[in-house]
């Protein structure tokens, strides 16, 4: 399969790509670095990968950004970068990418456990969390020629915890190869509109 | 108690209105009806109402927009009146109405079944609801002063049947006298973080 990794330098991107790799032609992708770049949040450059990639078999995005801010703190505004990024840049990737999806292929989105489980100062990244959850259970009823979609909500991984600790006590940390197991599963399995839990 | 109703003269708000107008003072809100008008759409406009209203002790709001399009036609711009109305709207009369709350004050959002039970057209609709079930969830956590936030998730209502029949197929429908019940619960009650499903 010829797979286009998004976040592919990423602590999550990364445990995907040597997950994948072994048996797949994975493309890495990143905001600045990889073989393609992009910028998620803005249409044309999602545009411009996919004329620069050509067709593909998979698309996973292990990228997106969300403002962490203490409620008492937060206005509208803080929603925004969520709001254009992790959420409606991964929308996009499915709205404009399937135009260069080959038949049955797959898109995998990247949410994460706060919608489930949330802590002080993530309303923004639970708000983005349980809409691309959502999104992907509604878009996947809707989508022709074999086209699938799911997401992966994964907890806080332990390579992370040097930064994330402070926010994530009491949290369970998992290998980003145990995190990376779900995008397998989602590729290479035939599942649709599903959100794969990790942690 | 003083209870703001945004979304008063629609099928559920008029359900509300008739529970809770039984025990409490009820301010009727609509985006051209009712004692005070809001878009909730526009940010001015909702601290606007709120300096009209003055203090309050519970707030509901059972307003809110979003675009009906299969998804094989959708662009992001078909998502942009659901971002802005009934998900960044509600968000924002949190965000704004917390300054007139008075403490122990209630928010009560309205989402709705199909991110848990999608329906062609349904994407961005499922999008909002989930992302809404996601920041009442938690926001709850992180809310000073006693002040709650719940969300009801109503089916379609037998009320709307005549209009929506042809969407939800198969879906039983409940009374907007049974979907008053669960913000009679969220307003009346003390819990908090809460989506109240009914249907």
């Amino acid at each position: 399969m010829k797979i286009l990794l998004i976040g592919a330098s990423g602590t999550i991107g990364s445990a995907v790509k040597a997950n994948l790799s072994q048996r797949h032609d994975v493309i890495s992708v990143g905001r600045q670095s990889g073989d393609f770049q992009v910028d998620i949040s803005d249409s044309a450059s999602i545009r411009q990968l996919f004329e620069q990639t050509g067709r593909f078999d998979a698309l996973i995005c292990a990228a997106g950004s969300v403002n962490f801010v203490p409620l008492a703190d937060m206005s509208a505004s803080d929603f925004s970068l969520g709001l254009h990024d992790k959420l409606m840049g991964q929308v996009n990737l499915l709205l404009i990418g399937r135009e260069f999806a080959n038949d049955g292929a797959s898109f995998t989105f990247t949410t994460g456990i706060l919608n489930r489980d949330p802590i002080r100062t993530g309303a923004s990244a639970a708000l983005v969390n349980g809409a691309l959850d959502a999104f992907v259970k509604a878009a996947a009823i809707e989508l022709p020629r074999g086209l699938r979609i799911n997401a992966v909500s994964p907890t806080v991984v332990v390579e992370a915890m040097h930064s994330y600790a402070p926010f994530f006590r009491g949290f369970k940390p998992v290998p980003a190869s145990e995190v990376a197991l779900a995008y397998a599963k989602s590729v290479e399995g035939l599942q649709t509109g599903q959100t794969y839990i990790v942690g």
